[in-house]
């Protein structure tokens, strides 16, 4: 089927007034007064190039200064879970199919998962995992601005996000204490270090060398196909079935958008634990 | 037993030296080369006392404002989960035992499980659920700081914090669209309502006038009296087996705290709301 | 003479090396080991255009909630001084000659000045004089962010700005307390107001009702025809004519940045003000 | 006279209901609705104790760094001017008289003055000079946080402050753009530097290696023991004579306050040139 400008406009026409559930239409209007109902304006993901543009120079300075690499990939579409080791996962592997998980065989289930979907008029969410390789010790405040609170606030300002883990994250509270402490050893050069890691590679808010591994839950996106009870903004109840073309699945979308937050995160604070920490002892 | 101040100075001399696993000692050592390790000294959660002093401050303001209710409870301990309901649960019913959940058959089980650990000389974590009802429709702002976002950042910021959920959370990326998306109606009086709440309380960052709902997913505490493998400050590996009174599940006094988090982000919102968006047609 | 963009280049061409006496070429290269020479990249006052921007929108908000008026003017140019009655002044007199000066005999000797110093291949400064009339009672912080501190800051960021004044400023300290203070009175309506305006529209940084009144002293122009003693980037000592076309008096150019920059101030302290003491009596 | 603790209170009771004239009285009751009348509350300069016990800390770091050397002191009573050498005055010179004025003559006619002004029952105010030597180049940032913006806000946030100067400040604007430009030269080391210093150490913004030298207006204080007419916050008109004990001249307590905040600013952009501009190429 050709598409044109016109046929764009009228799938948004009905939009103009009834409020998609779950999206930003009716808490805008509530807020503002006003929305721009034609691609969400500013609750639209694409807000987040910016954040992707700037997130690639903080890679670039956190690789030059210490050789820091951050990692982000599918780990779960709704309840297809791929197993991936944090520890070896290289961009390449993640950019080898199009729904960016470098487990293969789960990538092509998600795949599959993500047309019947489609197909189906209706949408389906997950979670993104990133990691962060070669952090210096020490980078984090100690009370408020924690490294964790920090990625916290970061990836949940990006849409449709409804959940944030670091290490162990919600299973980690099953365990006991000596289960889940992270013991001490020393390597090879005499440097602590931790066995295990299911602190997510902080410690008290502050970097503890480890790597950093995060997991953030992305709901299934709000405009579907499928027909809902809804209301306008004039004070009428209606039903609305969205028209035009809509992403079943912003997880792999997610991906770099969710590296780039931990990249700016990082950087901000190896920025900060420079300006305050190494005044008289540098590198 | 007496215990007098000379027991307690020891208790604390062997941690001198040894790094407590999964505790901030190490880090905090890595990045001020300085630390206190009797009681943790930033990193303890005697710091948050001035959270909480202020969250009472900010919940008398947003209820005098709004009449928002903000109540936290203890949701899970361990594998030990508790039926609330969160449209109804008081702070009376918090209150009325030791372990701050409301659903009294939980809470003796958890009550009896505490008990067990600690003769264990072990520890455990679990969650804390948060609600905030009555929050007016608007509060949050539309890119960094969304309502969700700030959210995740004060209750990051607490010890021992590992996770955070907001509405439907990590579950909700189990569902599809149609299944997870909150439908609006019109309530008696034709304002817009979403009959349910997979949101938890925000849309688009800001929040549509549902009762907020989040979770936070608190690790076993950190120190434990069985014997770990850790090394010391000095270089050297050793085995730390902690001494003195340690809380073996820090969860009922997180409550407390859950709850000053939430008033004092929506207190902040409501100031910037009101600053905002309402010159010219207050109230 | 038609100049060219080739003509144009040249002229930058010794300033790529030699850098500028009282411009920023020099500490630019020392902070940042980089610069840009053509038309004086961040430093330019070109970057004053944002704020300009911001200030139009700024004043509409404050017109619109309390009918404030902003209106800025040259007061001096070198030892040129007008005679403006700062209560009555209005844009249009200010708009009536080139050197936005509402004086019109002083406008004419400051402009022959400007030509013959133009002449002459070099530069002078002035002083800008800026009021906002109708300004609401209780702008401001009482601490750190007094009103007058903000806006000092807010004019001291503009290029070549040397000196602020609020009300009297340097000329009060002449005078006595008794001489100084200004007595309050009761209005027609039984409001309260000062008979003279010595405090420049603030008391304990907190707007008081009377007119904010201040004034940005602007040095001359760094960049000159004349030849100076200088060196380059290579640590060479040279002597550096400027070619090209350069301003000799920033002055008349400069009023419009002190109005946008009172202007965002006063709103910023506006919505604070709304944000923090008007949440249960509104207007 | 033996004063007691009743006296005191006293003295306070008229300014209970009078607004003092030029004071913050009326503004806090405007904004606030509440004013603490008993010595000024949040809008005395006790405030300030922490300013300089921070801007202690601030100095010692500073000194360490990179040897910077703060020094404030009275420039001017009124119009009793001190001849000072900014290069080369000692904090002792300043501390030897209580004036704090480092020209010995020029101290005793303040004196005189202020003592005359005290038998009077008035009060004068003055100039404060502070100067920084050895500041590194390249503190300060390029648009808003410009070094001498900062300083502004930093002193025009004291109590009784009207004007602000760096450098050459309003009088800068008399000379031609010949005569105020500082020529550079290469010193013994090849490093440039200006045989003049009517910049005050900032080019664009940024510090040029010279030493910083600002000037603040305070004006006479504001409670004086002479009638004068005012209104009560009961909307009554009055006549006011402050009891009890009112410093005539503030000036020479002013000066530890200046220096602080020179202080705190630069030990600020220390910090964040620190963090901005010394990963890769440290000290």
């Amino acid at each position: 089927m050709v598409r044109n400008k016109d046929a764009r406009s009228q799938d948004y026409s009905e939009m103009a007034t009834a409020y998609r559930p779950s999206h930003a239409d009716a808490t805008y209007d509530a807020k503002y007064g006003i929305r721009n109902y034609q691609g969400g304006g500013r609750s639209s993901a694409r807000e987040t190039i910016g954040r992707v543009a700037a997130g690639a120079i903080a890679k670039k300075i956190l690789h030059q200064y210490a050789g820091v690499e951050i990692v982000a990939y599918v780990k779960r579409i709704q309840d297809l879970e791929a197993v991936v080791d944090p520890n070896t996962v290289t961009l390449t592997e993640v950019e080898s199919n199009i729904v960016r998980c470098p487990d293969g065989e789960a990538a092509q289930r998600m795949i599959d998962r993500i047309e019947q979907i489609r197909d189906e008029g209706d949408s389906i969410g997950g979670v993104v995992e990133c990691i962060a390789r070669q952090v210096p010790k020490g980078l984090g405040a100690p009370v408020f601005d924690k490294l964790e609170a920090d990625l916290a606030k970061a990836v949940m300002s990006l849409p449709a996000s409804k959940g944030f883990e670091l290490g162990s994250g919600f299973a980690g509270t099953l365990l006991t204490g000596s289960e889940h402490n992270d013991e001490f050893y020393l390597d090879e050069n005499g440097n602590w270090r931790t066995r295990t890691n299911r602190s997510g590679g902080t410690q008290g808010g502050i970097s503890n060398g480890e790597a950093i591994v995060i997991r953030v839950a992305f709901k299934p996106t709000a405009t579907i196909r499928k027909p809902q009870n809804t209301v306008t903004n004039q004070g009428e109840e209606t039903v609305l079935a969205a028209r035009g073309r809509h992403d079943p699945c912003v997880l792999p979308r997610a991906v770099p958008m969710v590296e780039a937050m931990m990249a700016l995160v990082l950087c901000d604070h190896l920025l900060r634990h420079q300006g305050q920490c190494r005044w008289f002892d540098p590198q």
